[in-house]
């Protein structure tokens, strides 16, 4: 079996997760990291990897059948993804929903001109929520779908608490609100708002002296971050925070509520959840799973940008057809 | 817009749902039924189709996009998909796993020699219960796979509590355990025995003066088919039976739990869940959005025996790549 040669491009939370990834699944073979550090100051948890500067990447250009891009979205991303594709198959985990048609152009030139193929916006939303949103949509075509988020990290908000003043450490959860998704489920199709479908809770470690009831009032009333939500603030001790505040768990729900029949009276319900200990972990399964099937997809000749819309689920899998039919399906 | 033409072949509770599913899909248009009953009996809810005997339909080829075969997996799809998929293109529902190896050879032979494209096993289950099982375990590639059945009726084991002496009516609902549901929820990754997963609660309507204890006992130690399990039998009223146990809910779970991360310790949780008041219109729905993906197929040149697997999700839809990607996402 000739193994799918990774790169990993980028090492935060992501990139140690795709490396654990790999160790996983014995198709697999870590070739190198690529960073913006100092590689010397990179410690990997793969004994015998090399860590590299980003910029000699492209020297490797041989040695890599599929380079994963673990930037982030905001600002990496939309530059690394095109210019890496240059070089290199890759895939990324873009995730700023808004700007996907945009990145998807802009990766799909690249790679038509150099004859290499690339995901963008694998992982779990987008990705494993968008095919259920597509899977469950074309399937039912009269219905309502509603994607609810939680319970879980927010990054974006946690970090909008931390620079509340007097707030010395600082954490968001995203909660789905329970009966908002008993309605859905009960095939009542209700119209949700932003304050319906899901709360915020934020634990908060002060500084002494702090006014907690100043941070409070500041976080609850915090624009386009909390305003719109029933928000929480719990104060925590630091050793509190330290000891059960230290995880990235997220997840959440795609459902679709359906009618059929005679009529259109038949409640028909579609439910995809995700409970995720951790989020960057999760992430970088789906990516390798989708570096395997996209190294086949480049072997049978396939280039240009793809989605997860675009890979039929057999590539996903080691097993072959036979084997798929035999015991999966 | 060029519809796509679909035949039906076989006219039960799946044949109907074919039918109605088309109302919903104004890219789908019926052309004609196709029955082993005399055509004239057959009365449908489209106006202006046509009821043709079943052995007409190859003077139809040129009519028909995609045919639907909506007969039983016991002794009608093993003949009926390989006979008319040498004049048409062929969905089929066929459910018996352990000989979907052999469907899909005999199939694809047909197929390969008359240029026509096939789908066999569409449906929930197998269908999108295999999609689920195939995503999740190719994402974490270390975990277990459960399957849960219900609430739902078998109709093998309904009709097994008919034939037992003084059953008037009778119905059977599988019934997952949701102990084990929770278990499995855990992360545990608990080995489940048959009795452990699923329960069967029957509604019997008994003969006048039939011995209901004779009767329970019957059916709780009939093998093969509730031996296994732990059983209730409940005698109800003909009127009760006629209100409440007239329609065909089911449905079901496919969970994944899995292990990531340094050590593996990080437990992911994967659940795709169904609740379906109507088993044959959800298939019958499944199979209309496979339908439009064929015929996609069939247009790029694509041809021979498919299964779910091999489907890139975007053909389900109508929307275009690009509406795909800037909405769904």
């Amino acid at each position: 079996m000739k193994k799918v040669r990774i790169g990993i491009a980028g090492y935060g939370n992501l990139g140690r997760g795709v490396e654990l990834a790999i160790k996983q699944n014995d198709d697999m073979e870590l070739v190198g990291v690529f960073t913006r550090r100092a590689p010397e100051t990179v410690k990997l948890m793969t004994e015998g990897v090399t860590v590299y500067n980003i910029d000699s990447a492209k020297d490797m250009q041989d040695k890599i059948d599929i380079m994963i891009i673990c930037g982030g979205s905001a600002t990496d991303l939309p530059k690394q993804t095109p210019e890496l594709a240059e070089y290199f198959n890759v895939i990324d985990s873009f995730d700023t929903h808004a700007k996907i048609p945009e990145h998807f152009q802009n990766v799909d030139k690249v790679c038509k001109e150099n004859n290499h193929i690339a995901l963008i916006s694998a992982g779990w939303d987008p990705g494993m929520f968008s095919l259920n949103r597509l899977y469950a949509e074309s399937i039912l075509s009269n219905g309502k779908t509603y994607t609810f988020w939680g319970k879980g990290v927010s990054q974006g908000h946690s970090d909008a608490i931390r620079r509340v003043d007097g707030v010395k450490k600082g954490i968001q959860y995203t909660c789905p609100v329970e009966a908002a998704m008993d309605a859905v489920r009960s095939g009542s199709q209700p119209e949700l708002t932003t304050r319906e479908k899901h709360k915020r809770v934020c634990y908060v470690v002060a500084e002494e002296g702090a006014d907690k009831e100043k941070i409070t009032d500041t976080i609850k009333n915090m624009k386009n971050y909390f305003d719109e939500y029933d928000t929480t603030v719990n104060f925590i001790s630091e050793e509190g925070f330290d000891a059960e505040h230290n995880k990235m768990p997220h997840g959440g729900f795609v459902m679709r509520s359906g009618k059929t029949g005679d009529g259109e009276n038949t409640h028909q319900m579609i439910e995809y959840s995700l409970k995720l200990e951790s989020n960057p972990e999760f992430t970088a399964s789906v990516l390798i799973a989708y570096a395997r099937a996209l190294s086949r997809m480049r072997s049978e000749g396939s280039i240009g940008c793809k989605t997860v819309f675009d890979i039929a689920p057999a590539y996903l899998s080691k097993l072959s057809g036979e084997e798929l039919r035999a015991t999966m399906l």
